[in-house]
């Protein structure tokens, strides 16, 4: 009925998912640039990012989710370069994820090869899990939020 | 490294697919059904859905969309149920889909088993497809319609 | 289990279902009244009371069914206090009811008990019969129309 | 007057009702479902879900109410199934209530079942009993929390 | 039980009734002034005040109604003082008014002292007498509008 | 000038002040209801009803003020009716008034006879004696607000 | 070339501007007066009067500054009648004014002849010498505040 | 009083006022400059700045008026430099001024130098003549249109 | 005084240049694919994507300028692949470009390679050159429309 | 192809970036200047200047970046000059410049040449390196802030 060729459309699909789980070929470590390091004894405020969008595919239904991050930071020895932080957030994001996970994922990173004195990573997600089941989640947003150092509040 | 064992996610994902598509078991020509038939002469005014939610997918990558659809109609002998709506726009969006080819699915449907004077299917829509795959889509929203008999503009 | 008797909750209930009732103890038609008549040739400009709250009962599944009426008149021999303009709406969806013929039932009266040239009724509802039931009329928002005389389009 | 026939009408409302009571039918502690295991020493940040829908069943009047929770917790062993918690609302909603003791009945089965540390239940409704009686109540919402554990204040 | 003594309420009163009465102490045909005469052959484009505040009286029930009017008017032979226009509304509004004869009121003036080509004049209001009634009028707004000259659809 | 007789006028100004005054026959002790009392030891959560709106009468002025409270408490040895809440307000709103104490005396009235551990209301008003009067006071709102027990901060 | 005559234009500005600084004939310290005192041991809540538009004319510049101030205090002995606020926010303003002192100034006066517990006073502007002067200051806002008694952090 | 000296005060005002006035040095007819001109034949499509703010001073009260300009042109032999635009309303606004003869001045010198096939020029603005004068006027919002050419009714 | 060395900088800048000057190595008549053909007869909908982000460089100053496309199109032959609208923007907007020729040379594309009957396409845009300029600028928005074939008004 | 020529393109383009870059003419130290002197023991309150429209050129990039500043300062010996605030701003802005060094350079200017005994320094940015180059930085927005003195949390 349609005119479109099966094979084609596998082919479609198949170049589309690769795109949402091309974070596999990326070494997240190798993602985070300092633009300045700080001077002895500088001790700069917090920077963050916010609205990073993002789109994985849950772990658990092999089913899209996506949303927005927010990651914010308090630098350790180096200013990092801010367009980095979206491409840390996609690395994570595009693989099989689920979004505890994705949070902690990026918090650590920030931590490790960022250097940072401390990172708070929040997301708010739609889950196509959910959405499309019942009236009682077809709204609904999922948050899920993580802290290391100095924006930890342990 | 993840604790949940790729068998149960299998079966998850096939149950996720099987809910997306479920359209295909639905006789989309038995769903609508009169609240009452109209008197000789009578002619009733517009009557409206908005915001019917839809989950759908993409028949060209396997890949979902969604967002929702606006239904009016001009009852012809007979005013339909509201709830019917709703499950009509369900039925037609649960399968691989286009938008365009939905919003006339839809209209073809309310003209035939609805006996309607006129249809106006209007609907917006995420393509996931186009969200996650460069800057100049990430915000798109597609808008796709339909009109037949007394709603037409021809 | 819970410390409240059922046989005052019956009595709540039956109180609470009288009043959502209550439409069929008013007589519409005695209910319009003019402010003041119009002068020989006086030609006034529409007049629109936005935003009337009723509450309902479908008299499909005796489930509520509740939003807002817009009613806008041009008077025809006098201008209508606008205080009854809200009881009038309140007569007719006190009563088993579809919002098809609630915007019908308040246009007619509208034309007959107040004289006017004409009249145009919207209205927009959440039907508990549709937002509980399946993830496609969650925030599904019906509309329905009726107009007569001056403000219809015939 | 009306072409409906009252005992289709009272199936009809039967089915709507058993519907909105289908919550008896759930054993809710068999819900929750971890996505995965918290790994030994393991913190996770909060997780929460916004704006689950629910539609409930006035334990005091026999009348529908309904609206949102937001459920957030902390999690214990384990990491639960996100589309689980909508489950549980429903299941705990779809039956006589008073809100107040929704959000306690949720609060505790996430404690129990769910294994959290903490957890905040907060709901906000509209009440049928209450927005078609007076002018005082038309636009009232009513909003009623519970907490336990780590996110409880005591 | 209170301490302020009730003569003096008695002149704090009288005071603020005076004063949403003071329209008649104005003549409403001595308010416009011109802030210059057109050119010959001159034909300026339309001018409009939105949302003057105005507070009035119901003639009906002597309760307070109040909202905006939006005032539009094509030049004749002169363009007006803008300040001059909150005015007008004033002078007819403080005064036993109903809301569908002040926008007729303020629209003959502008004809005929303001020698206007046309006027479009637009109100909403509230109305004490409904708002504090019942559920169905509690949010209600009510618009009138009157239209003369070249702004008039006849 | 206008048709409308005076002596009617005066009657049905009458019924209406009758209305908005017609909180001093009600005694408020009476009207707040149990839905169920606490268990020995249970401690439910907060319980708000927000946007309860009113209508009142300036003690001052004998000019109306209205607006909406938001009324919060913590259950002492019951759970009230919710509907029971705005009926509370409306008690000690149609009355002649000051805003500042409307909501002490509601906040009492939920220690005493509704033996709450603690009480929060907060008000927001506009007052026609202040908005009519010159341009400072044309968009102010008036808050007020009034705590006890255990949501007071002493 | 304009036709209205410069002379009647002076008289306009002498009127205008006379009564931009008409605060300068009021004596502050006789506007506020007391509602009701308060009984012995009485301790009531806080009151706030929001959005009190002011207009100013700055001291530095001689160019007008307008804006909103919300004005809160804690009663002492008295509770002031509402509407004279803002009339002390007028008195003030209307005076070659900075906006750092008008906020102070407003304060004093509520501690001193309002006998006020505490006060604090918000103010937000925009100041035409900064608007019309470059790109960075176009939409910029000033805010100034000033708390004392009760309501200042000291 | 005040520490700042009255005559620096007079040059800060000397300063501000004559760069509100700042006008009458710019020659309009040589602001608009092509981007390009026009191939033959053809025909482009509409182009609008919108939200272009302005400040100027009422020729009636010699106080400001400020808001935002709409400017609108259909090409007639070239297409202007969209910078030119801001610049060319802020030539005629800062001048003597009134709002009706802005949008007219700017019209007319598109029309001209800038060979436009058609405009329009929409334009909405605060006086402050009216604002802090009355109650009626504090949120009046004037607005005044010029077109002509294509984009012309006539 | 800053740590990042200049050279590396020129390479990043570099490289941020090619990428938005990137749409001169495409070729736009490929770009756009089919969903599938229609049938003979068939006459489909509006089909319409909106909020296409575009990122430009003016050719005027060299300067960024970026903003939305909405893109809609009557199909003529054929049903074009979505995902590959925001692709034909982009590769017209990464060029050296003005505004009113991106909308025009989209539009043309849309009916030469994508067979269309008709097309429309809308722009808005902050611009770089005018945006830092002046106050009047400081928020100006420029709007850029373009027509053909069915959808133009010619 | 295009009628401009380059070499006035490149003029034009020159003059540009002389704007953008016109901060290093500018000695940041004689900007503030003060409104007046505080008297002996006077504590003034918080003074902020919201929503400071800045754009600078990315040091790193070479690309503009651009948004909003919001400025807070409480004052030490000197209230200053409210329409210098903007200007400071722009002096640093109007550099090769990385958002997080913008705010720590004015928030030092403040407490050196503004003798201010706190400040803290707010601002929100979109950089063109980031928006035009992926779907996850499409729409992200950069926040980084300074603090110093009083308003620092150290």
């Amino acid at each position: 009925m349609r005119s479109s060729e099966p094979s084609s459309a596998n082919q479609r699909s198949a170049r589309a998912f690769a795109e949402l789980l091309s974070g596999y070929e990326v070494e997240p470590g190798t993602i985070l640039k300092p633009t300045r390091m700080l001077e002895p004894g500088e001790r700069p405020g917090l920077v963050e990012v916010k609205d990073i969008a993002f789109h994985s595919i849950c772990a658990h239904h092999f089913l899209p989710f996506f949303g927005q991050v927010d990651l914010c930071y308090e630098p350790g020895d180096r200013i990092l370069g801010l367009g980095k932080l979206p491409r840390l957030v996609d690395a994570y994001a595009r693989r099989f994820q689920i979004q505890e996970d994705l949070v902690r994922d990026v918090a650590r990173e920030m931590m490790e090869s960022g250097r940072a004195r401390g990172v708070r990573v929040r997301s708010r997600a739609q889950h196509l899990c959910m959405c499309g089941r019942g009236p009682s989640s077809a709204n609904a947003i999922t948050h899920a939020e993580f802290a290391l150092g100095s924006l930890s509040d342990d």
